[in-house]
């Protein structure tokens, strides 16, 4: 696997005329190499030239985990660079970066890439030109094949499964931290791995914050409550937000808002489809919104693409005109917040299909008032 | 505390004769401001001049959050300067630079800001003089209060009792990632926050892995078990490693090696105190396994700072001459890794006082055989 997404990925150079792309540890070198390296203050590089063997240039620490990944786990052979604490990376970045064939262009990520690398990238490539590595990246990653979607399918049922079970149990007086750990723990009994993003669980008006953190706010009859989290399954991500009334049906207001969440939800949803431009499914459920004269209060596009990160490209948001394909993976999750009042949002998976998007997420998207566990 | 940490960061940047030091999420503003952003793809920088209010250059989304922690969080008033999805940051982060004093000399910090940001922030001060805001924040964060220590006391007692659960709760034929959820959801049940870094449960000689990731490996009679984990508690972690032999006494070579490192581990806490050079913690550990005749195979430095982040500084490592003071806090992990064969180490969380140092971690270091829960 890794083999033939290294000849993509050089097929890729080539053919915009770069000679070097440069990954540090995150989703893209695990896309290309497996090696799940920690983001930390010893630089760890790899460069993958557009011909020839990719090069390591990494602590001296983390040489058994890439040996063993090549000996055994599939991963392409390349010369390994490495230093030791003591020494510090100078000197192996020179020499990894004099063993590549010569770099007029190169090219790193953008968001990923720290000043700590940049300078000792640009220390050993002075006047090459250099630009950035994320969308290289996204023409491999952006479409999913049928194991990545699997692996994402497992990862939303996880998710759900521990929602259903979370809800089941909630009664009055439980905080927002509390309702977060054993939502937690839930994920995990179901087998889910590493949390993509904490996950926010937010009561009464707390639910107006777009991204609020669980605190000691505690749930009562009559608040409304919303979920926003997600696991991961073989390095792929779920990410799902719902929304519920405890004890209580909701005001008239919070119904209101509520229907018109969802109606924006489900109009995203429903304009999604190979060759739609991904603005379209934003303009979609934004209009939704705008005419039920919530516009204002709904201040952030409609959603992301997903896939081994939380938020990854293709964006749903004006001005990207970018054609959705077969195979794409993103959220539809309008919301909109009315400060000290209501916050309702409704976030789904999804992916293009032939004949448009299926939605990962199958959880219920009706309003439901949660009874109690011991009424 | 947030007007109390402004001041003194403003004292330091002065006394440096720097302008402006521009943060990005992470560790060091959640330490400057108490506020947790996602480092994601939508830039997110508070810059603090040497003089006068902190400017916000941050997305629509998270306003909210800001002015909620203004109006009642204790954090400072300044300037906020947002940008919607579908406008970007360019404008927000023009207006944002524009209203600072003049600048000549400013700092971005290499181990944490991106490309991304780096490019926004050179664009509008395109001729003044960037350095490393890493040291800056050090002189602020290197000593730990009272109130600090106590959170991460704290995060290593929930990090202790669940090792003891876990170690209490193994028989054959659990796998690695078996071991490590049981691990996560004990330290959540006792109180545990977000994890510093995903745990290492390694068995046999998978230990000889520094960094390995747990896998399908099962649990045998005669195995040894290696964790290295943590968890948090209000923002402070802790971070402990032990190795552990199951069900049989190890081989003579395994007690060597095990007895080695054991008496590393003393030496290099032993010798910590107030003045004390960092790297003579390293040399002090790493002087035992060499006479041992096991130096090359420990093969990275003796321990890092710990803190709010997982590393930190100071790092005791050879060629650190950067002498303790009292509540600097920091780990002592040497380790002895012989591939295919045997890996220990030993990590506790240490606290330099006037006297010395002492261990937060505190459970035994002795050589223990873990009988199985069901035999």
């Amino acid at each position: 696997m890794f083999q033939s997404r290294l000849e993509r990925l050089q097929a890729e150079l080539r053919r915009r005329d770069i000679q070097c792309l440069a990954l540090i540890a995150g989703a893209n070198l695990r896309y290309m190499t497996g090696l799940d390296f920690h983001l930390m203050e010893r630089p760890t590089v790899v460069f993958f030239p557009a011909e020839g063997d990719p090069v390591f240039a990494i602590p001296s620490l983390e040489v058994p985990r890439v040996q063993k990944a090549i000996n055994g786990g599939g991963l392409f052979e390349g010369p390994i660079y490495h230093y030791s604490d003591a020494d510090g990376p100078d000197k192996a970045f020179e020499q990894a970066m004099m063993s590549l064939p010569e770099v007029e262009r190169y090219a790193v990520e953008y968001l990923r890439m720290r000043v700590l690398e940049l300078k000792l990238v640009q220390r050993h490539f002075p006047v090459a030109a250099m630009q950035d590595g994320g969308p290289i990246m996204d023409t491999l990653r952006l479409t999913k094949d049928s194991a990545e979607i699997e692996a994402m399918r497992k990862a939303i049922k996880i998710s759900e499964a521990a929602l259903q079970e979370t809800i089941d149990w909630l009664q009055p007086d439980l905080t927002e931290k509390e309702i977060e750990a054993y939502l937690n723990i839930a994920q995990i009994q179901h087998g889910g791995g590493p949390l993509p993003f904490e996950a926010i669980v937010l009561i009464g008006d707390n639910a107006a914050l777009p991204h609020g953190n669980p605190g000691d706010r505690k749930l009562n009859m009559g608040d409304e409550i919303l979920f926003d989290f997600g696991t991961s399954y073989g390095g792929y991500i779920s990410d799902i937000t719902r929304t519920f009334f405890f004890g209580q049906p909701p005001s008239t207001k919070a119904r209101e808002v509520y229907e018109t969440v969802k109606a924006a939800n489900e109009a995203g949803r429903k304009v999604a489809g190979p060759g739609v431009p991904c603005q379209e499914v934003d303009r979609a459920a934004r209009k939704v919104i705008e005419q039920a004269g919530y516009g204002e209060y709904f201040i952030h596009r409609v959603g992301h693409g997903i896939g081994m990160e939380g938020h990854e490209g293709p964006y749903m948001r004006e001005g990207n005109d970018q054609p959705l394909e077969v195979g794409m993976t993103f959220t539809v999750e309008p919301g909109i917040y009315i400060p000290g009042e209501v916050g309702v949002r409704i976030e789904d998976n999804m992916v293009v299909t032939q004949s448009g998007a299926e939605s990962l997420t199958t959880f219920d998207r009706e309003l439901c008032v949660i009874q109690p566990r011991n009424a």
